[in-house]
């Protein structure tokens, strides 16, 4: 009797499985959200999160500048932040770089951390360099919360209004037009720029959260995450943290007018709901205080829909034009 | 007229050049010692590290044991903590694994890394997960520190006597015997195991803080690293940047007993210097509370010479029959 176990390979269980796996290893009531959460003191906690990024799998040169690829590892992280309620303090970087990299490029690429960095008042504390045969860049961030506003996945509520901080598709868009330029025909310059600077130039957002706080008031019950990993996935990974369901109203998802001029209505949705990479924040709060929160936001910022009691995630249509559709994690990136 | 920066690789100004290079994107004021120290509120701070390792450079199928690779990692980045004089909180790891890795490598590895913290009532509290061409290990160590006790490498003053924790060249030993099995020819086993464990199962002397700052009392001032780059390394930075120098006596320096079994005590010398990885800590006190704080410790602590005023930086003999020798950082590890 062999042990099937013995050779069983991370390609045969994927990022998830070996994420189950590796969980008994770990604080299990710290991990799981976007960062980990640590009380260091009465009343606040420090927020930690760790992004890896590999050469060749998170970037590369064809479609990234190593500026890009430095601000898009800083914001992702900062974005992390944001999606806890947590002001980030300071990040540290681990480099494992090829001895016959430019010495500009890894200059370049700390270029657009620092200038990431730079907008949110953060700074690059320390970290470690070392040989590699392959580029890598490891991102840790730390940030600081009132303990009363962590925002958790796990805290949503049926009857909580489903807020998006901004539009949606945009990035995935902008991968598109990088990849296959010829899509912009009908596309003016300006707005196949904006497109493009959406993908490469993610924003954080850290500055939706004073107005959070304030639409909250005395009751900062709120649940969320980022929509890195797409629209969809956050909507999915809080029902399910959450034990709830939700019902997402297909014309209420923000879409960039801009996209409707490279594809279709149809394919629009679905970068919006599955792209990816749009780093704009998926809150659910009480419905009045979303209306409140959502006025004090910039356009883009919409009510999409609200937490249901059953458990079942739908993409629904007000106007019964198209049938219910559920949503699903799996159009989403999975890393092997 | 051509720019020869733009054509200058990572290999051609080695890890110190790149880091000096990088330094200006940094927090200066923060990086330089064995972390990243930020006050989080009076009289606390947050103590930060971050190492990376990857698999072909800083560990090997052939000598390491992914429990072992685990361990070290972990042990590296608790060293880094303790000789910045703070206890840990929690470390996060960021893995970017081949798909073809067996999972219960990577179980193994984490079996390893835990059963270090543990000793440390650490916890891993998050992390990331990514696929990689090559196994890349990067973890960040925090901790909390009195911001009074914070232990800097700057904070050298002449008259100061140097301590170390324990021996050295244990470590390079343990893995000369791994490569070398012949030269344990003369060794029983049990020394044989000791030296191969110092190597494979490191440890970070947190132990060793409470007997500090009790032998300090009313005046905290201390300076030192840890000697994971070499005890040699460690004087050198130490002096460095404290704008001193020192006087190692070659007698008092601890080394392992069982060395002397296997090699010359010129070699044996040499591997206590420069061998790295005995994650000692090296410290810089006042004299009087050297001798107490010294006392409090185990076997293989000792005074090993005393801080002066001038920049030299030598190996001296008590009994003149070696001429003094310079200490170099030279021989320690170099990453590129």
């Amino acid at each position: 009797m062999t042990d099937i176990s013995l050779s069983l390979k991370v390609c045969d269980i994927k990022e998830q499985g070996l994420l189950e796996r590796l969980q008994s290893f770990c604080a299990q009531e710290i991990v799981g959200d976007d960062a980990a959460v640590m009380q260091i003191e009465p009343g606040k906690s420090l927020v930690i999160t760790t992004d890896v990024l590999v050469d060749g799998v998170h970037f590369s040169e064809g479609t990234t500048s190593p500026e890009d690829a430095g601000w898009r590892a800083a914001a992702a992280n900062l974005s992390d932040l944001a999606a806890m309620g947590a002001e980030p303090l300071a990040i540290t970087v681990g480099l494992g770089i090829r001895g016959d990299t430019l010495v500009s490029w890894v200059e370049r690429l700390y270029q657009g951390m620092t200038s990431c960095l730079k907008q949110y008042n953060t700074l690059i504390v320390g970290g470690d360099i070392v040989r590699s045969p392959v580029n890598t860049l490891s991102i840790t961030a730390f940030g600081q919360v009132n303990s009363k506003r962590i925002i958790r996945r796990s805290a949503a509520q049926p009857g909580d209004a489903i807020v998006v901080t901004g539009v949606h598709g945009a990035s995935r868009a902008g991968l598109e037009l990088l990849l296959h330029p010829e899509l912009a025909q009908n596309l003016n310059p300006d707005a196949r720029d904006a497109l493009i600077l959406a993908h490469q130039r993610p924003r954080p957002r850290l500055d939706v959260l004073p107005f959070l706080w304030s639409s909250l008031e005395d009751s900062p019950r709120v649940a969320g995450m980022d929509s890195s990993d797409g629209l969809a996935d956050a909507v999915v990974q809080i029902c399910q943290a959450s034990g709830v369901g939700a019902r997402i109203e297909r014309d209420r998802i923000p879409i960039p007018k801009q996209l409707s001029e490279i594809v279709s209505a149809e394919q629009a949705l679905n970068w919006a709901l599955y792209g990816g990479e749009d780093f704009e924040l998926v809150l659910c709060l009480p419905p009045v205080a979303a209306e409140i929160f959502v006025q004090k936001l910039d356009v883009g910022a919409a009510i999409v829909g609200a937490i249901a009691a059953d458990k079942d995630i739908l993409l629904v249509d007000k106007n019964k034009k198209y049938p219910d559709e559920p949503l699903m994690r799996s159009r989403g990136f999975q890393h092997f």
